[in-house]
């Protein structure tokens, strides 16, 4: 297998239509880029969110769910498949029987401790680094999916063409601000070297951060350098500056398994970022109660960041809230339900308990990208934000329950951020726009369109979606009745049309190349398949 | 014209499919009911939200939106267009100049005070009475679309078929509290007697509360009459119970209009409720700044509010939130909208300084009930219910900004209500959820499903949705690829199948009919066209 010129690989192109560069400034928030791009879309830019997180449950009920998670820990234990990872909590003072460990609460309040609040991830291109923790929010594009469609193409297994224009899109939808995984599993590409092509990918057909699967430790290691040569950088630096991460689930319940164990023992010492994340489904992995399943989640993700900070305390950490119920008629996960908006509302008040960052999803379990697909991920998003969630990952692009990325709804869900984007832009209230005196210039019964007032902030006044049809219906009817997923389709191709390869400096770009191919040569990494 | 004897003014048939009685019995949410009936739901009942509502702006930021208002009340003042208005304000005194009314803070503050923060609203059965304010939230169906539409049949102008039609389905989904005016405009019915016989539908075919419009004082008059004789109650309890109520509608920028006025002076006297909404649309009615807009909205409500309380002190009010921007491009109002959600946000910051409910509604622009009419209606209620709201309006069927009711987004929006309803539901944190037993029982690489733990409670853990679709996809494919709009169609069939006309006594029945058929062959009111 050789590289694929046509993957992107090449040298430095014209700076793409990707603003970068930190918060917009005010009251130029949309605009086109120069040269062939794609629909006009708000600028890449970092969000805060200024409302406090809303609180499902009293902090009595909160210290409830801390102090069952913590028995569960003390008394039942969490399996570490690991025998690193079993020795360190040997030494650490753990009780240990067989793969279980049994951890006293003083011992994890301790190290988790250690984790910080927030830190910077930084990408390839530093206009594109962004904030995790305190009161940022970043957007991930969608990861892992198995499968991919489109409407023209309907539904397929993932491939490396799907792979890399999915990617393409990620990098042109500025709401996306950091690549969450393979859009889809290139699954056309050997398990062996998947990673190495996948991640040359990732890091040349974009310019954000990247992450890295953590499945055995070459593979981290080999993705980890990847980033160093992209990012032009030596050890020491990447050893200071977080540069990927990696989401390490729990195999719930209450097991760490090997490959999710090295993922830690590789990027911890290395401070590069570890999302942990228990799959808490109430109801299958964890218990029918909301809140039972709640203390599992907090049992696992206390049990795996007290880890990161045994193997290096410091490392940069995340909380991350998955929990969700199974349909109890056939027991596939949902997503977006209320159970899963008040759990993902728990999960952001256990998360700054821990005093570390809160992950969380946009997340549906749609088959179609129709009016379910729309409004379980609003839920979700709504569950993620209101509780505070640092980071969203599957933000753009995922459909049933995870089993597939569309191209569409990356398109729709773009959209569906840019607008909690500007929902999270604090209210201006200052003279101007209290807009008294306009008030009393228009008077009863007269229109604000004509005024000076509005004449000078129309353009820029209110977020304009790209999908959102606000057409009456009569000229809809005439174009022909299109449907959010009609439009989101047509977007697409707009977008991957207009997409510019983000530049890269040609050393880079040989040395990235030239790694790809030695590993490749290598053989990779062995596979069990 | 004759009161059609299709329209459902039979006298009493068995009752029907909807339990009434407040809240629902924990563990025993949803049930089907007996006889024939539609697909299952969980039963009508009332909400309660524990979460605090968020706040979009501070508190001195709210002070100054509040302190603006006042002055645009003082200063540029308000036009109430009813002589027996400006008397009122003369007597009060407030400054007079033409149909220009200037208000002075005091006074305006002074009036708000009297309004009463929390209310009950009587239903013709008792137990579909709700209340209204505090923390509690109820739901309306949608109100006043011209036009009509469902999947087979497509867009069509109101008219009386549908209108019942609607109102049946409406009855028939337990998610729906009270009638939010007609759904559809039965406009194959003269306007001198449609109110007549319109009411007469409303007051059959459901038992919830329903709404009268403000559109004469004689309308108003009949429709409480018939409300009074539909109770079965005299006129002095009547007056002790608000059992209707009416949308007050702002001629936004600043403006009451004649029947607008005349509604209140007919029904605050009679301590039955007025719902003023201020109808700022950002840009065209109002100033193009979500502050501004905001501004006059609470300029228009606080005058409005104070003017019920002039008439009657103590007379059941609400403040209406309904402050969205237009499509710059096009001029259409639009809805769901980031700017929509902080304004519904901040409309119950203003509400709560009122010291009266807040409503908000349930709002989309979509020309299709696909995913942008599911992301947009779930951005209106973040908004409504993050915002506090107690009644949101509006709240199944709505699309193209009000000009369609929608038999499918009905029955959508009723489903994504209920999921309101159980997110609104706390989360039960006892020794018995919290399953740390459970959870040792499992153990690490164990399944919850066989614990008795879980068999006690899967039934009824989850939230069951009538539309989500969520089998994997190769049933669903093997389904005919249905999308929500299509499962939607085929559930409003089947709760139109299972409609059960609600029991009226005799009595009531054939004093209303009398009623109808007098005013009928009076010739109901004068109408100008």
């Amino acid at each position: 297998m050789t590289i694929d010129p046509a993957s992107g690989d090449a040298g430095p192109t014209a700076v793409g239509p990707v603003e970068g560069g930190g918060r917009a400034p005010r009251g130029r928030r949309r605009q086109r880029a120069e040269g062939p791009s794609g629909p006009a879309q708000p600028p890449w830019r970092l969000l805060q969110r200024r409302m406090e997180p809303v609180r499902a449950v009293s902090e009595d009920q909160l210290e409830s769910i801390v102090q069952a998670a913590k028995r569960v820990l003390l008394e039942t234990g969490i399996d570490f498949l690991h025998p690193k990872a079993r020795e360190l909590w040997a030494a650490a003072g753990a009780d240990l029987d067989g793969n279980r460990v049994r951890l006293p609460a003083e011992l994890v309040d301790e190290l988790v401790e250690h984790a910080p609040s927030e830190f910077t991830l930084h990408a390839r291109n530093p206009a594109h680094d962004v904030h995790i923790g305190g009161d940022s929010v970043v957007f991930c594009g969608v990861g892992s999916a198995p499968y991919v469609s489109d409407l023209s193409g309907g539904r397929r297994e993932g491939n490396r063409a799907d792979f890399e224009n999915l990617l393409r899109l990620s990098q042109a939808l500025n709401a996306v601000h950091l690549q969450g995984g393979y859009p889809v599993e290139p699954t056309d590409v050997h398990a062996s070297v998947r990673h190495l092509h996948a991640t040359h990918s990732l890091l040349t057909l974009t310019d954000k951060v990247v992450h890295a699967y953590s499945l055995g430790a070459q593979r981290n290691i080999d993705c980890l350098e990847m980033v160093r040569i992209a990012r032009q950088v030596d050890d020491a630096t990447l050893d200071q500056e977080p540069s990927i991460f990696t989401v390490i689930n729990a195999s719930s319940p209450l097991r760490y398994d090997d490959p999710m164990l090295e993922g830690i023992l590789q990027y911890s010492p290395r401070n590069q970022v570890v999302v942990i994340t228990p799959f808490t489904l109430a109801g299958a992995m964890a218990p029918v109660t909301v809140a039972g399943a709640l203390v599992q989640q907090h049992a696992e993700a206390l049990a795996g960041i007290a880890f990161t900070q045994l193997v290096h305390p410091g490392a940069p950490v995340v909380y991350g809230g998955f929990t969700s119920n199974v349909d109890m008629k056939s027991g596939s996960p949902a997503f977006g339900t209320p159970e899963y908006m008040k759990a993902a509302l728990v999960g952001g008040q256990l998360a700054r308990r821990c005093g570390v960052p809160y992950r969380s999803s946009n997340v549906c379990a749609a088959n179609a990208v129709d009016a379910q697909a729309g409004y379980e991920s609003v839920f979700s998003l709504w569950g993620a934000i209101m509780g505070g969630a640092n980071l969203v990952m599957h933000g753009a692009g995922w459909m049933e329950g995870g089993l597939r990325a569309s191209y569409e709804k990356m398109v729709i869900d773009a959209d569906l951020l840019q607008m909690v984007a500007t929902f999270l832009d604090p209210i201006i209230v200052d003279d101007a726009s209290l807009a008294v005196e306009t008030i009393a210039e228009v008077g009863p019964g007269g229109h604000y369109f004509g005024t000076q007032h509005t004449q000078d902030r129309f353009r820029d006044a209110f977020f304009a979606p790209m999908v959102s049809d606000w057409r009456n219906f009569e000229s809809w009817e005439e174009a022909g009745s299109p449907s959010a997923d009609s439009h989101a389709s047509r977007l697409a191709r707009e977008l991957l049309d207009g997409y510019q390869q983000p530049a890269m400096a040609p050393d880079a770009a040989a040395e990235l190349e030239e790694f790809v191919a030695r590993r490749v040569a290598e053989g990779g990494v062995k596979t069990d398949f």
